[in-house]
């Protein structure tokens, strides 16, 4: 079969368009789980337009398209899709709403795929485009899918049991405690759809989704503690069924839209960022009201219980070995000129896969060499690779999926020959030194992330710099990389979860870092857990981090005058507990690198 | 005249209620205005129940009455009202939806006056009682008015010119800035009822509020720049007429609500922190239409221009020779035995009077002996006073309107003989260590006070412990010490601004605490004004703190060796400015009280 082009893919979407009776489609990044990583079936945008971001949407009319995405992909967009045929847009200075009130006509009705948006997505677009006269109309399967003849099928993936000595609690005492809350807040059911929720409260994992174990499903859970899993029946295997016991009906995914059907006269909660519109509208027509309410699950899921800390301690020793045996094999390496991005990744992938219990890397390495270390958010691939340079600076963040835990660091390393310069030292050591204190922060329960940010930012702040990201994320156990509901970040920056409370046993990122455009950028990240502290004379409760990441930092890249006694003694404590950690899981010359890696500054 | 009993006062509001047709009333602290500080004729609530606190309310049905009060005011409202009379409610954990829905029944009208309530609070109350069927209804004339024989009437003070070299802006164009806003909002006029908006907008002040140099008055100003002010006419003087210009018309305060019905068709903005439902339904009676909308004086009155700054400053001088001489006294005098709470604020008030341009205290004074420094928002007054113990912790939270701005300024000094435990100076030296690390603070432009509150926090955070307030407000110039809209505390404090911005020229106290509870407190404040930093090899703009406030600070309660060697330096370089603005204020002992409190720690 000849390989389409994006005009002809484009044409034939019209076409379809018309043959509706509708005069435009939206085309978002997006699942019918509003995940952050989207399968290759639902890569609609980049079939259609040859974006390959993983943030933007495009908009189609019988006469005008346009691709809208935001400042990281200014330049990729260009480069990748064709500007006689999709108009460049930018997000937020413009907005489709604006863009299609411009385009379209009065009376103009606009397709969307009710299982690709929120219902406030929907409802702010229409309040925008409705004093021009133009509807907004739920498409009945999606248009794209009808002119995509390769279009990929689902992942066929089986899902499995996750070991209950390592989710550390039961489905049935986590169904319980939805159940308890549901009867609680005075609803009947609660529709999960967001797939690490599904994957939380039944104790299962899956393969549907690169390096999230997943599978794809739904949970219709009830007040009496039952549920229904909502699964592709060629995922499900005697063992899990087995698994999953009475109390959890078993039915086909297809069945799902039709099962919201049978909920009339009874009360369904549904959280309005994963639950997209064609769930609402399903329920409404069937005669059942829903509720808008936080899944019950996702503040559970956050707060780690013993097994999953424990769990999650095992995997960073195992990480913090492969990772650190790859930096001194890049030490060694690099420095000669012939080692490139994606060969180091591929290296520390290979030093991640020595152990027999890794299943997956937690998400696409970034390994960024020079400027593109200044892109916080690149992606190497083959167009983009290219070789290490000798003197330079060297940024890598990546995971892996182990047994008990999920994990995610990022290191950056000066290259040899020569040294770092002055100002590369002054920026890595103010960087360093928020990530301390952070790491030392100690604060009462009742605190948000987004109070404790700036003491990430702060002694870059007094460099007139800053970085344009968030300070931390959590983290899943054997689940997503990125979870939420808690974030550390600045409460203006637009993110979600600057204002949730910390509890014992949260998993966060500690990641502050500053980008030179063009030039160089860095990045320290450990994973951190939120516990209790004891403290003489305190009045109230208490919390602080425990650091759950070890592996070395560069030495060559910290500025010893710019510490304090205190931050010196931290570093000093922290590369002692690297050593102590690592020590049995090494030899020979990896255990001497890290040795001297790890002795006082 | 005999002094009616408040069971008399009650019995009477109960006939008045009935007289009226409607079953209850709620009686808030609260003028026209939604003042911080409330003159006594709007003192309802004490004339009514005896409470004297500053924040409560009251409800009363014809069998049932109840007075709502905060944390602050469990022990007072227990002395100062009759339990027998009203019931003791606490709030949050009580709430007045709660306590109506309870003792009333279906078909209740309540009564509101619409002078004294927003538009929320109304909505709020509403849909909490409307499912009861209680219904609100508003009061055409004050209840409480109708039967309070000698009700103080509004204060008669003169409204008088503020002069423009030291507003530094003329009216004209503060209102032509008004007016091009209104165009841009698409609004033909906004009413102005905040009374320090009213003062800063006509660059006038007045005497009717203590402390705050306001005048009783409304302000609609116009998009053609014109206004009309709403003014009691025996305040007006010729000289008054003669600044505010042909452009403004001087019309009575009684007119105000009738001249509310001259917009129809119009839209009129209204700010919904500040304007009460009244406003909101005589304009809607008069056709007009209405948008909330912040006042858009607001954040120009904050951001302070170069002669308001100037004139701050000259303030701050005048202010620290007095507080540095009153601070002398008290070291000779309190060790004796001798002095009290109110004599030892007396004192200082007369330090500051010696001053010919002081023209009131900024508020009434916190002298705050022992365990009363402990709490917070201690007022001495004649019941609660004391002496001060020697061998102790005096706190003494003040400030003065001078010619060019308004101060605010809290020290804590050790009262000998004998010397502070070692807990009051960690505490003491955490707190101080808080106050620098903010004073000293750089940040990116966009910034909002939330984000910096942690700052002042983080050394008693170590320590297990807190303050249960925030850490910065603004200040007005030659105004209210209270202004908003920018604020430094904990963003989920439940106070406003902490998502404001800030910007160069806004003036905020910054006053970290630790109180233990009936033991001793402690508060260090200083102004501070936001101003632009330059810094080499700067990404983007950044700002920083000028201090402002200069008064030593009590070397006996610091704790050299927990300061860093930068904070050692940050002490010694701000007591050598406050040796160096104040000497050539200071002679004989009070030069060489100062010289010696601020030679280097």
């Amino acid at each position: 079969m000849l390989m389409q082009t994006h005009e002809a893919r484009l044409a034939a979407l019209r076409e379809e368009l018309k043959r509706r009776g509708v005069h435009g489609l939206i085309i978002p990044i997006s699942d019918e789980h509003m995940s952050e990583y989207v399968g290759d079936y639902a890569q609609r945008l980049k079939w259609l337009t040859g974006f390959g971001g993983s943030a933007g949407f495009a908009a189609v009319t019988l006469d005008h398209a346009a691709i809208f995405v935001d400042g990281r992909y200014t330049v990729q967009v260009r480069e990748q899709v064709d500007g006689k045929l999709f108009d460049y847009k930018s997000v937020p200075a413009d907005t489709l709403g604006g863009w299609l009130a411009e385009v379209c006509e009065s009376g103009a009705r606009i397709a969307y795929d009710p299982w690709l948006h929120t219902w406030a997505w929907v409802e702010a677009l229409e309040a925008r485009i409705a004093p021009k006269g133009i509807t907004m109309v739920p498409a009945e399967g999606n248009p794209v899918d009808a002119v995509w003849g390769d279009q990929p099928a689902p992942s066929p993936a089986i899902a499995i049991p996750h070991d209950e000595t390592i989710a550390g609690r039961s489905s049935a005492d986590k169904r319980a405690a939805v159940a308890d809350w549901l009867t609680k807040e005075g609803h009947d059911a609660v529709v999960i759809p967001a797939l690490d929720s599904v994957a939380w409260l039944l104790n299962i994992r899956g393969g549907d989704v690169p390096h999230t174990p997943v599978a794809l499903s739904y949970v219709i859970a009830r007040k009496d503690g039952s549920a229904q899993l909502f699964i592709a029946p060629e995922k499900v295997t005697p063992e899990l069924t087995r698994h999953l016991g009475n109390a959890v009906t078993i039915r086909d995914r297809a069945a799902f839209e039709g099962a919201l059907g049978e909920y009339a006269g009874q009360s369904v909660a549904l959280d309005p960022e994963f639950a997209v519109v064609g769930i609402a509208q399903a329920l409404r027509a069937g005669g059942a009201s829903f509720a808008f309410t936080q899944d019950p699950t996702i503040l559970a899921k956050a707060i780690k219980n013993p097994a999953e800390q424990a769990g999650q301690r095992d995997a960073q020793a195992r990480d913090g070995a492969a990772v650190s045996r790859f930096l001194r094999w890049l030490e060694i390496e690099a420095p000669k000129g012939g080692v490139d991005e994606l060969g180091a990744a591929a290296r520390l992938q290979a030093f991640r896969e020595e152990d027999p219990g890794l299943s997956d890397l937690s998400f696409d390495t970034i390994s960024a060499a020079a400027g593109h270390a200044a892109l916080p958010h690149y992606k190497v691939d083959e167009d983009s690779n290219i070789p290490i340079p000798p003197g330079s600076i060297y940024l890598v963040d990546s995971g892996g999926q182990y047994p008990g835990g999920t994990t995610d660091i990022t290191r950056t390393v000066w290259v040899g020959p020569g040294e770092p310069s002055a100002e590369m030292r002054d920026r890595n050591t103010r960087v360093l030194k928020g990530h301390i204190q952070l790491a030392r922060a100690v604060f009462p329960q009742g605190t948000v992330g987004g109070q404790l940010d700036v003491l990430a930012r702060q002694y870059l702040w007094e460099a007139g710099v800053d970085y344009a990201h968030g300070t931390g994320h959590g983290v899943g156990s054997v689940l997503a990389v990125h979870e939420g509901p808690q974030r550390i970040a600045k409460p203006s920056g637009g993110q979600a979860g600057t204002g949730q409370e910390l509890f014992a046993g949260m998993i966060l990122s500690n990641e502050p870092g500053y980008y030179k455009q063009g030039a160089f950028g860095i990045r320290i990240e450990n994973l951190v857990l939120v516990e209790e502290r004891q403290i003489d004379g305190m009045e109230g409760r208490y919390l602080g981090f425990e650091t759950l990441t070890f592996v070395p930092l560069d030495r060559k890249l910290i500025e010893k005058s710019l510490l304090t006694a205190e931050e010196i003694a931290w570093v000093d404590g922290y590369h002692a507990h690297v050593r102590a950690l690592l020590s049995p899981r090494l030899a020979g010359d990896d255990l001497a690198w890290v040795e001297r890696e790890t002795a006082p500054l």
